[in-house]
């Protein structure tokens, strides 16, 4: 019960935050470019939207499975959660600036670039803390896990935070190439499975 | 449990959305014309506000519909409701850019409801994609379809993505007429069950 | 089940379009008036909030004890409910409307007034379309409803309805003072149960 | 069933107002200053936006806590829970004033910051409110709390009621001065139990 509240929130709050991804769609409007100029130049909006999109999505997902193995909640775990969704509920931000300077050009679009990386970094330490909340004390979790899953999970999540870690770098070199990175972090978490759902499976 | 929270989730996204909807409904406010001038020259977001808004409560309604015959979540479901929902979500891009460009008149309008047609066809591919996934596989739904209601579905969600593609096309001609073959599609839904409605009225 | 994704689904709309009332808050901010200058001027925006907030919210709690009495879910009253949330929706847009002109004064005040009692009477005539669906048979709820219940809720029901109309009409007169009629319906039904909670209540 | 949408609407308004803090992270975007100066000089914006995220969810989670304890659902609950609601949603209000304010300097950023401790105060004195409604009356809770626990919380309501009024006094003093007792709160909240839960767990 306490946990279904829990999710109920996180869900909201990952609905919205995902839905306001798309305030940073809108165009000028009549008056300005021409409208397909305007969409033109606006690829990195529509690019990053997408990236963004299935990068909450994704998370979302881990989210859900991560939590239905949770057998209690605590202070921590609540603490670590509302960390983890002041992440999430930054990404629009990240986005869209991001999108803008690397649109504008200049050397600002590093910056922003790496701005993004380290809103995404900050998601991913959130998420591995929250991982390791769970897997400290067997209590707090329906079943516990085997030190080999454990093991391949660090391995896991420590790449996770070891790519957007790398994508800050990057950026400061060259900012689509972070944005590119980002991209293939989403893509691979769409089609693979999070270790801990791969652990439940392993469990079941 | 694993469907509840998929549903939750996908509940708040289309919540938002259809809620940003009433973004686009905001005048200039004093200073400018009349106020009265002014919603006469807004008519074009009033009537996409409504069509939008039926728009995206039928689709919830059928999504709903829809999902409660699923037996199971896997991370190609998972996948391709995002990918809905991301269409979903830019719907109240689509129907703003749209009414701004039908108000301003001159060529850009044409681009203007194409988009917006184009976003609404993304919906209908994606929702087309959820239900074939559930018909490739029996163990997916609660009670398999008959061969037939799956023809008869396939008829129907084809008529769906051709009348949508068919409206990016009339956009190109005429913008509000591409408004209008869209309107006819939300009335139509909200008068008709879908396909997959029909089938577990058949099954049941 | 059906039943509890509609409600949740609007209870998320109801969720999002309260939550959209704060947006009209803002003042311009530093560099213009002092603040308390800003604020004063605003008080309309500050007044509507209070006021539509209350509407909203006691809206929603009548749409949860309506709601509760249903024993099905079809497609007319996913219709009607789609309606009644359009008209929810909307209610941002009044109140901040609405309050723009109050501040600025001049004739268009009385318009706007009008707008935003417009949208009440709406939401009120949805309401009440959904509660005449429920009982044009007896099968739609959980329990009928005895004919003096329902004539009373008629009556009740009327007078809410007759009450916004009455609230555009005297816009046209005096702005503040439809605001002040809206006031005292919202603060009328904080305090009164809804026909159909009485009937509940009667029925239990 | 009916505490069920109490706190799923609940739930819903206070994820939709933490996410749209971060309406208020944007920055000016290319063609102003360099986005480094632009994300140093926002800094209140960004201090505030973390204080404000850990107090809505702070808050949201004693929400949970206090609301589990509930046997009736009566109201005057609503009522008084919808004016929690209204003084949350108001939050990124008071968040993003204070925040422009104290980064522009000048005389009004201690209204500014006494505006963000007001909400931050009627907020609490609601929250003070909800728990006495429930122990006005035994049958209001699933258990009846020890006279001993309702004295020790009512001290440390008290306590977090005179805190934020302080801080309003304190605003008027230094602005800064008032963010940091703002803070101090919503640390001591994310690390202390609320007396309710500890109430909670005396009679467990």
């Amino acid at each position: 019960m306490e946990q279904a509240r829990l999710e109920a929130f996180s869900d909201g709050v990952f609905a919205v935050a995902i839905t306001l991804l798309a305030l940073d769609l809108a165009v000028a409007g009549p008056g300005h470019d021409s409208l397909a100029t305007q969409l033109g130049d606006r690829w990195p909006s529509y690019a990053a939207y997408v990236v963004s999109f299935f990068t909450i999505g994704i998370t979302w997902v881990n989210h859900h499975t991560l939590f239905k193995s949770f057998a209690i909640v605590d202070r921590m775990l609540l603490f670590l959660n509302l960390t983890l969704l002041m992440f999430i509920v930054a990404i629009p931000f990240g986005t869209a600036t991001m999108a803008a300077y690397l649109r504008h050009g200049g050397n600002d679009a590093h910056l922003a670039a790496a701005i993004y990386a380290a809103i995404l970094e900050g998601m991913a330490v959130s998420f591995s803390a929250i991982f390791f909340w769970s897997v400290r004390n067997d209590r707090r979790r329906h079943e516990p896990l085997q030190p080999d899953t454990v093991r391949s999970a660090l391995v896991r999540f420590g790449a996770g935070m070891f790519v957007y870690l790398a994508a800050i770098a990057i950026a400061f070199v060259s900012a689509p190439a972070a944005l590119v990175v980002i991209t293939v972090v989403a893509v691979y978490y769409v089609f693979e499975h999070t270790p801990t759902a791969d652990a439940q499976a392993t469990l079941k």
